[in-house]
């Protein structure tokens, strides 16, 4: 089977694990879909997926609109992993947040974590939902992995607890404070192997979160520029900017090869 | 008035000229978000612009839930242009388009071009629809401009009328054929005064219509990473990039100007 065929199948994301001649009953959600909306008949093939496995081939043995059954074939692709990128942010209201979480999947984050600061107006996380959404994208945009869920925690304690090797990116949307960042692309290329990118709430962090942050080791700020974005905007375009630079997207220049020997 | 209080104010697009004293009458959806939603009372001060007389300071006169009158008192900031850098791409569905047209002007795109192309799944544009949108976004990202939009127009009508001094970005979306494209860091920075970026159709751009592209001119394929993109996460990815390499998001750093008087 060659690469267009293949990229041209439907992907599906299921929860159970994928090895050879495995028999996967779809949910109810799935099996409508594939057998009512794309009208899929027995013996059609699928790409199944689950975050760990790898992807597999599948084909349809038994149609019916609550249940439909997928024999698992032959891994088609090996398993990989997405870029070691977090986005943290604090949760916006439904639309734009599932649009964000979307985003940030297809761009290929690794860890989703919504945390609590005090001008946040969202009070609670329905991680069904984020999982949902992730896997609606990661269907999209081909990739085998999910990104991870972070526990919806305070900012103080997400600081307190900060792993030492790991810079966090804080995109500053305060108008005054902006123009003392620094914009993404000075990085230190040594500091970003690992990375996470924080997006604070729509009215901006409180003076105390400000400290915060400000006075955090691994703390960077850095601008986007100078209209004031909002929260979902300002995270694709950091994590669209992270990635162009720093990420997955493209393989390293061989100048990049030569400072990493020296 | 500094500049902090300033930003706080509501600001507002009004679709007639802005000059001291003049009496401005708020259409009915203006005044019933005014007076009805935020609750705003006669004397309350906003923010008024039209994207070409700069930024007024508008003091409510009579509120009323149909109709409001706004008095223009002086101008507070002068008008801005953003960056000269066009998003062309091939529409896409409700959310989603308008989705990306109001990414697009949170990121500062001077005109928004939709055009047709085969595989296109959207027959017909709404520009009021598109307005409306580039407004909202216009009116939270304080931007003072509005981007023009171009006439919807098949693709093939667009390269053969294209400016010869205007970059033309291509995101190349296909997989076999973004393995070939490059980064659009590599963009040699001379060309990218005058840029346009192109999005094609979640379909892909069709044989004749990739045949073309490739022979033109001014086009530059660039790659968007690994993952396939949907069309507006690639929009609001690739104006981001754009902007924070060769946009108006920094000032130009010094070895650049001293590459310009070479």
């Amino acid at each position: 089977m060659d690469v267009d065929s293949r990229l041209n199948m439907t992907r599906l994301f299921v929860d159970c694990a994928l090895m050879d001649h495995a028999l996967i009953e779809l949910n109810s959600g799935q099996s409508h879909y594939l057998s009512s909306v794309l009208r899929k008949k027995n013996g059609a093939e699928l790409l199944l997926f689950n975050g760990r496995d790898g992807g597999f081939l599948g084909v349809i043995e038994t149609t019916g609109k609550r249940s439909l059954l997928v024999r698992c074939k032959h891994k088609l692709l090996s398993q990989t992993r997405s870029s070691d990128l977090w986005l943290i942010f604090v949760p916006i209201k439904r639309t734009r947040m599932d649009f964000m979480v979307q985003k940030a999947t297809e761009l290929g984050v690794s860890k989703i974590w919504p945390i609590i600061s005090k001008f946040g107006q969202v009070k609670q996380i329905r991680e069904h939902k984020l999982r949902a959404n992730m896997i609606e994208a990661a269907e999209q945009t081909e990739r085998l992995d999910l990104p991870e869920i972070g526990k919806f925690t305070p900012l103080q304690i997400v600081l307190d607890n900060w792993p030492k090797d790991r810079v966090l990116v804080v995109c500053n949307e305060t108008k005054s404070e902006a123009g003392n960042a620094h914009s993404m692309l000075h990085l230190n290329r040594k500091l970003t192997k690992k990375a996470a990118i924080l997006i604070g709430p729509e009215g901006g962090f409180s003076a105390l979160e400000r400290e915060q942050l400000q006075v955090h080791p691994m703390c960077e700020n850095i601008s986007l520029g100078p209209r004031i974005l909002r929260s979902d905007t300002a995270a694709i375009a950091a994590l669209s900017i992270f990635q162009s630079n720093f990420g997955d997207w493209y393989k390293t220049p061989e100048f990049l090869n030569d400072e990493k020997q020296n």
